[in-house]
């Protein structure tokens, strides 16, 4: 049975943040949370009587600062992230294939996809696909900085995600035009810069871009390492040791 | 099972638009659609693959105009709307008590809540209640015009909304402050203008509000009783005969 996440939206960043809530148990996961919206997570979860287990990291974010560390701080969830993305104060550093479980029988599909960086992985629940800046809405992420690879990337999501079923619905990291889902049956066909395009041609394409630095880079970039929390902290002392 | 809507904002009137996916078909429903919206709306039906059977109107709005009438043009969708809101162009006048059914075995119960305004309903489906101006995250919809009645949204609340389910999800109609859903159970232990607040208490604070004309009322509200089309226009004019 479909069941969707909820979907919060960062107007500044354009970043959307999830929550998978279990439909038969108090067990949420929360992917991609933002730092100034960690008030508005937490009203969230207190509303709807949830008890949030994991926070999912896609890669280490360059236009944003997670509130993971937070929401660690706050909930006593365990931090996941991408095994690739060098972000050391985690308490799951996941990898390809990995099965994270939560609630009575929820599990949530690992699939590393580099290509946006090197360690970004995509999350598979129930039929609905978080694609972090991998796979966007009618678009993709882009390839220029931060270990990112247009081969990479043409790989992943043609090989990993566009092999998947038609009906997965597609959760992307961003959108700048105020879509909000898409599916991998209608990417595959449609999406303008993967759909029916050759690997070669792909390549040359994200190299002609041309997209200025991210504002937020060197801040974002070292902060996401330590899970938006300055090095250090209490909570990410007490959770490595 | 709990099964959310997918939830749409239009950042000009902070309206939320909701998509009700029957989660065993292809068929779908959709709440307070924003006529600025009508192509971001309809490439979501596309994407998903769904088919829309029904547009509902949670009441006729002032501050934003409907695209009821041209999604019902492009899907062949039924407008159906609350009865005592002059919206005489649509195929259903819907009443208190009303099941509306879509898909294989979806019904959407129909719960008239005056107060916003005289004709204001809300929605029902699969434990989501779609609240439109009624009930807000932590507040209510404006009493002050257009038929509103402070007195009559406190019994609506207190009498036909609190007294559902704790774990109800309510979807409001607005959020000025970047929430996105509630359960009945906090609205009803801490709304700040309707838990634990006596009846005289309420319409006073009501009263003192004081609040500007909304700006697009004069445009918006005759507007939504044509369903977002001019008066006479050929779409309205078929499904009149």
């Amino acid at each position: 049975m479909q069941v969707n996440p909820i979907q919060l939206f960062d107007a500044e960043s354009s970043t959307f943040t999830y929550i998978l809530a279990a439909p038969d148990s108090r067990d949420a996961v929360i992917i991609d949370p933002v730092d100034r919206h960690v008030e508005r997570d937490l009203a969230h979860l207190e509303r709807l009587g949830l008890q949030l287990t994991h926070v999912l990291e896609t890669h280490a974010h360059a236009d944003h600062v997670t509130s993971a560390g937070l929401l660690r701080e706050h909930t006593g969830a365990k931090a996941c992230v991408p095994s690739g993305c060098g972000i050391a104060p985690a308490e799951m550093q996941l990898q390809d294939g990995d099965v994270l479980t939560f609630g009575l029988r929820e599990h949530i599909a690992v699939i590393h996809t580099p290509g946006h960086t090197a360690g970004s992985m995509c999350y598979l629940w129930r039929g609905n696909l978080f694609t972090g800046d991998t796979l966007l809405i009618d678009g993709c992420g882009r390839t220029d900085f931060q270990s990112g690879s247009a081969a990479d990337l043409y790989d992943s999501v043609t090989r990993k995600l566009f092999t998947l079923d038609d009906a997965t619905r597609v959760w992307p990291g961003h959108d700048y035009r105020g879509q909000s889902v898409s599916t991998i049956g209608w990417e595959r066909r449609h999406n303008k810069r993967l759909a029916h395009r050759e690997r070669g041609d792909f390549i040359a394409l994200m190299a002609a871009l041309d997209l200025p630095r991210p504002k937020l880079m060197d801040v974002a970039l070292p902060a996401n390492r330590q899970l938006g929390l300055p090095d250090g902290a209490p909570g990410v002392v007490s959770h490595r040791a």
